[in-house]
């Protein structure tokens, strides 16, 4: 059977719904060998899949295990996923946001693979904090609070946790309809009504260009709508750092800021389209651009803060840091880095900036790797500033001393400067949805 | 050091000889897993290789293992290799025909998969014959009197035998430039000065039509002239069985019959355009068409005979089959399978023809299944033949009464017939060399 799937998608052919389910449960059984499904993967890499066998190919992968069934919570479950990049904490302050509107937010999240750790391990940072909840459990918290953010189970889209294995050792991570895949089966498999996506481009991102990145957000809304579930991309630079934390601990640090009110900038600019598009999917709002007044009085009422230790609570964490952020884990050394040069930052090697955090701990390369929730790095500068020589770019943070030349060699190489300032591109490019691409 | 070639490849890009190299050792040496190359492979499917590539890829291979040294045997040595098909027992012609005209020949082959066995089986059907020779018994068996066929080692090519079983389980055989590597490192390490191939095209060869066989080939020569050995390709037609006789055995017998001058047809045509060419690349004749004659004195002095005679004897088999061809191994069933239609045969697919003589015994379809030497089956009629209802189109032999009823269907049903003649393409349909390819 399987020497036919690959002869056929070796030549450029189709592979009907039954094939792609018999290839997938054959996999996951352990009756196709590793080898072949290599193979397959590869084919895809080079030959493609359309829209139909993408999402064939996405509900397998949904099908290969659990299906979490949210029902039993009342109102639209919308899911948030991005892509990732540096510096990108927008769960933080999201889910509190729009869980303040009136949106349930329940929510599964994986670690991270990478520069940093994900949200799981973002939560980790506060003291006591618990992610390891049953389906019932978290139900329930929705149900009270709107709110809960749980671990993954292995249970959940097991054929996605074998396939990207295979993916990472064979040379196949690059694929529009095996990424649109893999993220959709998580998401359709978490039992979301209706999905966002939060589509990164540039230096720290998966997809380099907006061009790939607008491929990839709209092979994923196809999947999605195709499968009954509205789903838009917003589509958002990482041509340099998000937020200007980057590490786990620094990251809660500048979540809570946010919420708080007291931090202004890109980070919380995105987070406003992202909540303000659930709030639009949600119905709660006539359109996206009427959710920000909304959000706007949620963070200066302080609703929005009172969610987020609500869901500390809820999760069995000490909300104390919410007080004094001090007391989140704090690195041993630190290190200012100060500009060699003068000049316009004209480009910030964002993946450079993210290597850089995870020399001095904040991430791991492999799974099971332990991370340092309290290392990182603040950026002092963003594209486009004027700096001078002997100003501070960023201050490193780690318990690794000897990292701190290395990270600071790292971090300075990946910052380009000029006599003359450059346009800068748009932090939001523009949002997919089943109608294409809109740009402002 | 994989993972990189694995995305060069993917990304259509060339592999340099370093990289091709590392990646050759690290397979065989085991370091590679099958999951990583099964990708490559089909990567190179996809993407292809240019000729360079594909060189570099066969003299990776070649020394994978051991490289048989033939200087000590004065002359040129010229190996022939034929992509295989049905009733092509050319080896058994013209290696005694060209033996007898001065051109030693010093011959690895092996076994075959497939409809009927290879050179070495049929070989077999000899009562005696033993094809495990040494290195220094085939020398000196070609100095002493011209010829020797030995049985391929496992130290010849092994990364050739392991990729070969991973492209069969992966859907990755059909591609240039891997068939082309294959084949031609095979015949490089077998020492030869020269080499001839045959590449079949139609339905009972891998390459079904002359252009992709004209691909191959020239895919063969490039890889042939780059490492310095001239390179010739014949471009046979297998639309119908080459030989009348299909099976071990009654392959053995046609190849006597031939070379004794009872009998002419398709088979000693193809013969004789290898042999002239492998005359002619020795520089005993002045041209391809100046060796017919030759050939026709070897065959009409007995001395073509003569030689073969001498060969089985230097390689311990009994010659008493040459005067009583009965004594060959024989089947204990026979049937006749008659026309129920008529008219002039169109098509025939050779492929079933041969599927046929592989259901009466005389094939293997894997490595290590044994073979009944006395199976087969003698064709009657061939293409543009008109037949009448009740004619004889073609005997069976075999010991497994079973497959009688089986075989007949699937041999009738393989014979398309209509009231009008078509015209038969050409039986040699052209030669291609390092100027490309010449029809006459």
């Amino acid at each position: 059977m399987m020497l036919t799937l690959l002869a056929k998608k070796r030549e450029k052919q189709r592979l009907t719904r039954d094939e792609i389910k018999k290839m997938i449960d054959g996999y996951v059984g352990g009756q196709i060998p590793d080898y072949q499904m290599s193979a397959m993967l590869m084919a895809i890499c080079c030959n493609g899949m359309d829209d139909e066998e993408t999402v064939d190919l996405t509900m397998a992968m949904v099908e290969s295990g659990d299906i979490v069934d949210l029902s039993a919570i009342e109102g639209v479950k919308i899911d948030k996923h991005s892509t990732g990049g540096v510096g990108d904490t927008t769960t933080l302050v999201v889910a509190p946001l729009v869980a303040a509107a009136g949106v349930p937010v329940a929510k599964m999240s994986g670690r991270g693979l990478g520069f940093t750790g994900g949200t799981i391990d973002k939560l980790e940072a506060i003291e006591g904090f618990s992610t390891a909840l049953s389906k019932e459990q978290m139900t329930k918290q929705v149900r009270d609070i709107k709110i809960a953010i749980a671990q993954q189970t292995d249970a959940l889209v097991p054929a996605d946790r074998m396939l990207y294995a295979l993916r990472d050792v064979t040379g196949t991570v690059s694929s529009i309809p095996l990424i649109a895949s893999s993220i959709m089966s998580k998401k359709i498999a978490s039992g979301a009504d209706k999905i966002l996506l939060d589509v990164k481009f540039g230096s720290g991102a998966f997809m380099k260009t907006v061009e790939e990145a607008e491929k990839l957000a709209q092979a994923m809304v196809a999947i999605g709508e195709l499968v009954g579930r509205e789903t838009r991309a917003v589509l958002s630079s990482m041509e340099e750092p998000l937020g200007k934390q980057i590490g786990n601990s620094l990251e809660v640090e500048e979540a809570v800021q946010i919420l708080r009110g007291k931090k202004d900038g890109h980070l919380k600019q995105v987070c406003y389209v992202l909540a303000g598009n659930m709030l639009h999917m949600a119905g709660i709002v006539p359109s996206v651009r009427a959710a920000y007044p909304v959000l706007d009085s949620l963070i200066q009422s302080g609703k929005a803060m009172e969610k987020f230790r609500e869901f500390v609570i809820a999760q069995g964490g000490k909300t104390d840091f919410i007080e004094d952020l001090s007391i989140l884990p704090q690195a041993s050394y630190q290190m200012e880095v100060l500009s060699e040069k003068e000049g316009y930052i004209t480009t910030m090697d964002t993946h450079q900036i993210g290597m850089c955090a995870s020399l001095l701990g904040a991430g791991r390369m492999k799974k099971g790797d332990a991370i340092d929730l309290s290392a990182g790095l603040i950026m002092h500068v963003g594209l486009g500033d004027w700096v001078r020589r002997g100003d501070r770019l960023a201050v490193l943070y780690t318990n690794k001393k000897e990292a701190l030349i290395d990270a600071s060699t790292l971090l300075r190489d990946a910052i380009k400067m000029s006599e003359h300032s450059v346009k800068k591109g748009r932090l939001i490019y523009g949002i997919v949805d089943k109608n294409g691409l809109h740009t402002e």
